[in-house]
């Protein structure tokens, strides 16, 4: 294989997905170039960004504080025309929430490789999003460990796997009783025992709604049945996920957990790259693995998501609306950590079924449910 | 893929791998048929074995009492041609000890596909066997459990792995002292926690021999240097071994423990097929893997074999052959267990070095290792 240069556009580059897109980049110069950059709040780092970059496209949400960025040659574009634009040929989509959803379908209508970490656009949309996918010869390229383990594990394989395990850390709250959880605090919540991520993936982590949201992009990544996608509890975090054969053969994919591999292995895939910067596992220190059933009383997200995304059509996207408002009145400390669960379980109960939904059913849903959970928790309208 | 009916001619019939490979053909008979059946002992059961599968090849060693065979439209043939023969296509080794390596250079030579489930062809021979097959075009599949485990963990992968992960089970003596060992009986050594075996492998799994043959093996299967090849302790043998790449990365195939599985890979391959009869794993009752590095103080066996391979030439052969007289005698109760490392510990301190052998140096290093072992120990001379 020869050294490609590949042409990199980071959406999201100043959260945590985006930062560490950019460390695999400033350790392998050679065979990464950023061409663009977007990001939706941190302005300081984006300008500290451009100017180690130096990409020739720009995004900031905000734009009558963008004269706050550097003057430098690049020029400003909206997400959708960096997702799509000629000189990238791989879009990173680390954007969170639903704001990933609309660039993620321009990368994949242009037919780029879409390195995908944003968990919503697979999520709210998948299916419209693996048709376009198919459509315009896009491929996906998962960032997410779990995906990531499983595309590993599928990698030369060419009947379709039996049965997908995905593998939950469990999160800070994993032993613990519904008594115990009703008391947790958002501090508490936001200490990760084996990952470092943003704010609303490490609320989801605790809540399982993020194992929840994985289940439900795996059956659309890997094109397989609800029943057979199935979560165990593994809280060292080294087996990422498996995979198991029509002949009964289970492949696992395993690493120290550091988000940065399976970031690059999307980028460099078909290729794998060596990187000094990456922890490798050490087995003197290995020296067990163990693994649990989920607790889907406790955490009852996890069921609400599966529930939510074999009914299919609209519910993923109300799930996730839903989930997104809950979350942030956690962690505003205006509901406890058990609210969030039943918000989602209310508004899941609150909508009508849509069954093919178009994109724009889609953004309707979202912004309904945002909506109404606002109102039905605190009487404020968000929009 | 169209349903290809492989014809397999299987060598060591009547043994362990035999009956399962026999066991696997069975399970899917509009797959798999036997044209070759070849065995060296149990002529009861090569005689049931030829009326249910009607090869048209036969091989038994004793010609004497060949005529106990039943009477049917099949040809005497040695294992050389049967491993040649232009109608069978898939060439399972399943034969124990020094007796496969003839059989698998001639299937090389043919340009078979050559299921190896006999680990002393590769280590007593591994570069005449891999040069020859590079040769031939002539594909060597795989059938000890690891070494499937790292085919099956190397599936699709372009670049080399930077390290093998060789899991043993530690036999049934894995956490014993020097001074338990001592004192240990064939009734013990025979009683293997995990996996059902022949008399020979199973004590050389208690010894840990066994993993270092497969680290000799690995080595020669998969072409990566020996300090590249690490051995795992792992009790449960439900990792049959892992891969490591050069991002880090791992890969580790699971199973249930059960020889059919990789036989049948090996046999399918590159398909999978599915097998009811094979049990699944059950993670509901699998809460914990285990993992330790290897006593090499207790289990000097292991430790012997990765240096014989390290030096290569002739000593491989040599540490082959001391360790079948070494283990025929523990058998008989003439020589404790712990004194089989220390046999072919001797065994491999006489020898002079041979760089390169041929073939017929090999065998002669074999023989007087044999001779030299027996005379060592009982005065006995066993040719």
């Amino acid at each position: 294989m020869g050294n490609i240069v590949k042409q990199l556009a980071v959406l999201g580059s100043t959260g945590s997905i985006g930062q560490q897109t950019l460390e695999v980049v400033r350790a392998l110069p050679h065979r990464f170039h950023v061409v663009g950059l977007a990001a939706g709040k941190n302005i300081d780092l984006l300008a500290k960004q451009i100017s180690e970059f130096k990409p020739r496209f720009v995004y900031y949400e905000d734009r009558e504080t963008q004269t706050r960025l550097p003057s430098a040659e690049y020029e400003f574009l909206s997400l959708e025309d960096i997702a799509s634009h000629p000189q990238a040929d791989t879009i990173v989509i680390a954007t969170s929430g639903k704001s990933g959803l609309s660039p993620t379908l321009a990368a994949v209508r242009a037919g780029k490789n879409v390195a995908l970490a944003n968990k919503e656009s697979l999520v709210m949309a998948g299916e419209v999003i693996t048709s376009e996918a198919k459509l315009h010869s896009a491929q996906i390229l998962p960032i997410d460990s779990e995906h990531s383990a499983i595309w590993q594990c599928l990698r030369g394989e060419t009947q379709k796997a039996t049965q997908l395990i995905l593998t939950a850390s469990g999160g800070p709250f994993h032993s613990y009783s519904l008594a115990q959880l009703n008391e947790v605090t958002v501090k508490q919540a936001l200490k990760h025992p084996s990952w470092q991520m943003g704010q609303k993936v490490t609320i989801d982590s605790a809540t399982l709604m993020n194992k929840g949201l994985e289940v439900i992009e795996a059956h659309w990544l890997f094109d397989i049945p609800f029943d057979n996608i199935k979560v165990l509890i593994h809280p060292q975090s080294i087996v990422h996920s498996m995979v198991e054969f029509i002949d009964g053969s289970i492949k696992a994919q395993l690493s120290y957990p550091d988000m940065r591999l399976p970031i690059q292995y999307a980028l460099s895939y078909p290729e794998r790259l060596p990187n000094p910067q990456f922890p490798r596992l050490d087995w003197s220190s290995i020296n067990k693995l163990t693994f649990e059933q989920p607790d889907l009383d406790t955490f009852p997200c996890l069921r609400l998501a599966i529930e939510a995304g074999k009914k299919g059509g609209i519910y993923p996207a109300v799930l996730c609306a839903a989930d997104e408002v809950a979350v942030e009145l956690f962690l505003s400390q205006r509901i406890k950590f058990v609210d969030i669960a039943n918000i989602v379980d209310w508004a899941l109960q609150q909508h009508q079924v849509i069954a093919h939904p178009t994109l724009e059913e889609i953004m309707a849903a979202d912004a309904w449910a945002r909506q109404r959970v606002m109102q039905h928790i605190t009487g404020d309208n968000p929009c």
